[in-house]
């Protein structure tokens, strides 16, 4: 598979796994939060089994979406000037649909349905003014169901890690 | 280092970096957003330059705090029922100390000052309401300087992807 | 009447009730207001009437829907992990029809009209995150009328009584 | 026990109870929630046991807070004219020692700890406009800690029921 | 004119009435005032005019809709325990209409249009909670063009008075 | 008593007033919220008491605060270009005091507690902005206790009546 | 060309320029930004170029809709007397097309999209209250796409400065 | 005057100028609100007056801060890439203070007091999102009496004019 396939193929959760990740995964999960490129010999000699079998379990892992090994970086680093939260409310029966819409958008990188006084989060990753603003009106508005949008422009990240474990 | 060590050093970006990323740093941390784990001599048949040279950029980039290469789930299918984003009001003057004491602490793991209605906004992980509740009013609220929060439960987790590119 | 048939038939208020409510209720109302097992025979003692009169206005206390002899428990202590205050805004010319619409579901166990900044405050007892998000937008959205809904959910719950007496 | 012994104990809800709730505990809870009244020679013949398991167990559930057996009215018809939820934003390190003091005034027979806007949601049953402002200015704005409260007036009582049964 | 005739006869003010008030008018206006039963010979003596003038010159104010002299009372002390300002927010281009159609209904004694974060503020004197409610769903919030209302019941009448003078 | 005592004396209401008002008392203000000028003699003839009757039971009424018979006008028209209602956040143990302070005032015509998103509604007639401002600076907000003002400038008075009736 | 011809031409930003603004015109621009009627020949002499060059550049300059060299006054001095501040929320997918509308209207001297909790900021001058409510109802949101306004009245202009330089 | 010393000299608006504005001034300054750099000759002979009487009183008018004549640009277009609004809400009693504070700051070129939701709308015009957050958070914020403060990122500026006349 190349580079462009996978980019291509948005990582969408879905709702409700029913499937059992079993403590050996979690084991494996917590080497990875802590160095994604941790040798799976290294992990295999810490929990006792064999390489196969951690590197067989972690491609089922990224292959059933409950796990992605990825270069994380500030995206206000490598030159996106403007990244926001988009708060969203939706007309009231359309919540469900319009986050799955949203997810499929590339220039969106985190979508979650909240509790509270907005329905949803979502995350985008932009080179400046003008590209938010064209994401806003030309793309996220222009879907049916969104009514209200507040956009919170982010002046600085100060803290952005993957290593809250497993229970 | 342990797994250990490593946990306990949360990733906090530091302000303003005047730091290079050259075009070939551009090119590796692309490659590492799609697939974390892709092996360096791939990358570097890709991009036609030494094994080494890839290595030692991509190392580079992890100690600058530029890169991180981390596995990351879902925390709602690992055993965490309460996720939040907790948005916070900050006392006038107080807003940097107060994101920087937050982003020490581990259930915190994203943090950011933003324009709009509210300072900050950042995210945790938690096991249930309970410990939910206790992180609100033992930790966050027992900071000096933050004025108001509000809590967002996440009742779903729709998109989490980190393939957002370089400029 | 078996337990499902009971379980099957919400207690609407009817609104605007003319008929009066005797000093004789009122006193029994209190002792079960205390305690709803209070044998009639006691309460009947107390009040220096008979226990057949006891029991006869008791009964039709309840069956004019003034008043519910029942065992309530903090939901959130019985397996339901989320519970949740729902503040919700209809469509100008539908608050009643929606309220009456609501109180209709099994999931929900309070319906207020409220003046303020909202039109309805409703309770639902849910087992988790995700039941919680599938009464929200395949029930209550649902609705015609309903514009704009704003979840509170609960972290703990610190009193429930029912001991205010009369006038 | 007097009912006036009774009355002056609110019922208050211990936090993290560790407290196992059994199966039959359940299924006793059930039918009390159906009918508080209903006669433990019936529920035993229901659920196979010896009526005096049936007592045993409900009053050591009373006892441990996790069941009560009440008579519950609406308070609208029996001379409260007003009713009302109040919400309420707590200084930031104030919340749960605010609750409990909330929590201890007769005038309060519902007080939840809630993510989202506020802090606090409480309940309380007044006489009239007068009662409810005293209750405001001279009670509960007088605990060090309320910042600021909105109060939600009941124009009506549509559904008030107990029927969750358990999980 | 009978009593009922002029009850029934609601005063709207005219916009932009271009018509003068004079130095006179404005003396007269400001004896009113203090007290609108003032005989007009005692006006009349105050100023150096003629009786004759005092009267039709406050005839021709009240006939012009810019004065009216009144009994007023509180009523939450003559038998209405429910007054209340709404604030309303109108469908964008409707805001005229709606006042004006609110301005026709007797429950209502206030009527003006405001800049700020609502549209309009009304006043409305009710019986009681279920007088309110009547006229908030089946009254008011059925006119085409009120988009949101926001009920603030009032608790208590500190001060009313009508003594502003003129200039 | 001269035109400025008067002026000087604000009307503020008596909390609870436990003072009976009779059936004629509200006869007669009945006929004095439609005509504050209306003859004793011809309200007397239409009531069936003496004039002399009526007189007393007016001024009594006058005396104990309950009736003011005052001429009314529109401030817009008479020379004051800003009139506002002004909602205030008070601190959480000032609101009466709040309330009583502002009565006291001249420039207020007009103060409420109010339940709902803010505790007091004040309306002010000034002369124009730069005398609004320095009533909300200079006045209102130098008051201990006055938290937050929201300022609802009037755009236009459409409907000014007092002909509620009684109860 | 006359002055009524410019006084019809409102000055409106072209999005995305990608015309570059030389190091030249900056100096000339930031001369101007000091004073607009500095001669050319003391701007030229300045900056060591020829009277022609700096003529022809700022010429350029206002033709590309860059720079405007005007008079700006306090309108508040010069006979209007409400001046106001609108923020405005638009139905989701008209954004930009609302704001071209409102750009087009004469009464609006600044119309700025912006992220946050409205979509777009347009500032009014106008001679008074029932102008401003005019302009409101009958210009601003007769306008379809225009959901909700709200208005923030100005009390008193404290600066209005154009000297940020350039970058 | 050298450049840096006018620079140095914010314009800040003297409240309540008692200062007349002639005929002939209004007249002169519509010219100038069209085209800033007229000439004064031209100016003359449209008005019938002197080039003396023209250049007198545009100088007066300037040096009396009722008039300034400047270039005015789009900042977004001239390397600064913030540019936001900043909604601020006072300490009660501290609101001139603050807002005179705020006006002597280079970074903000805009301050007006406002009724409505908040009590100051500020503009301000950075050169990034760094430079945004350090003038909130070391510069506005640490004005003692600046509460809380909203900030609204322009991502367009669409209509910038001043040709607003006279009356």
């Amino acid at each position: 598979m190349t580079l462009e396939d996978r980019s291509a193929r948005p990582r969408i959760a879905t709702p409700r796994s029913t499937e059992e990740v079993s403590e050996l995964d979690k084991r494996i999960i917590e080497h990875l939060q802590t160095d994604g490129r941790r040798p799976f010999t290294q992990i295999a000699a810490d929990l006792g089994v064999s390489e196969a079998a951690v590197r067989a379990r972690t491609n089922r892992l990224i292959e059933r979406g409950i796990l992605q090994v990825v270069g994380v970086t500030d995206p206000l680093k490598l030159g996106f000037q403007q990244m926001a939260m988009i708060a969203i409310r939706c007309e009231s029966d359309q919540l469900v649909t319009v986050a799955e819409q949203i997810a499929e958008m590339p220039e969106v990188d985190y979508v979650v349905i909240t509790a509270g006084s907005y329905d949803l989060l979502i995350e985008t990753v932009c080179e400046d003014n003008e590209a938010l603003l064209r994401f806003l009106t030309e793309r996220l508005r222009a879907i049916a169901g969104v009514r209200e949008t507040e956009t919170f422009v982010y002046l600085r990240m100060v803290k952005q890690t993957y290593q809250w474990g497993t229970r």
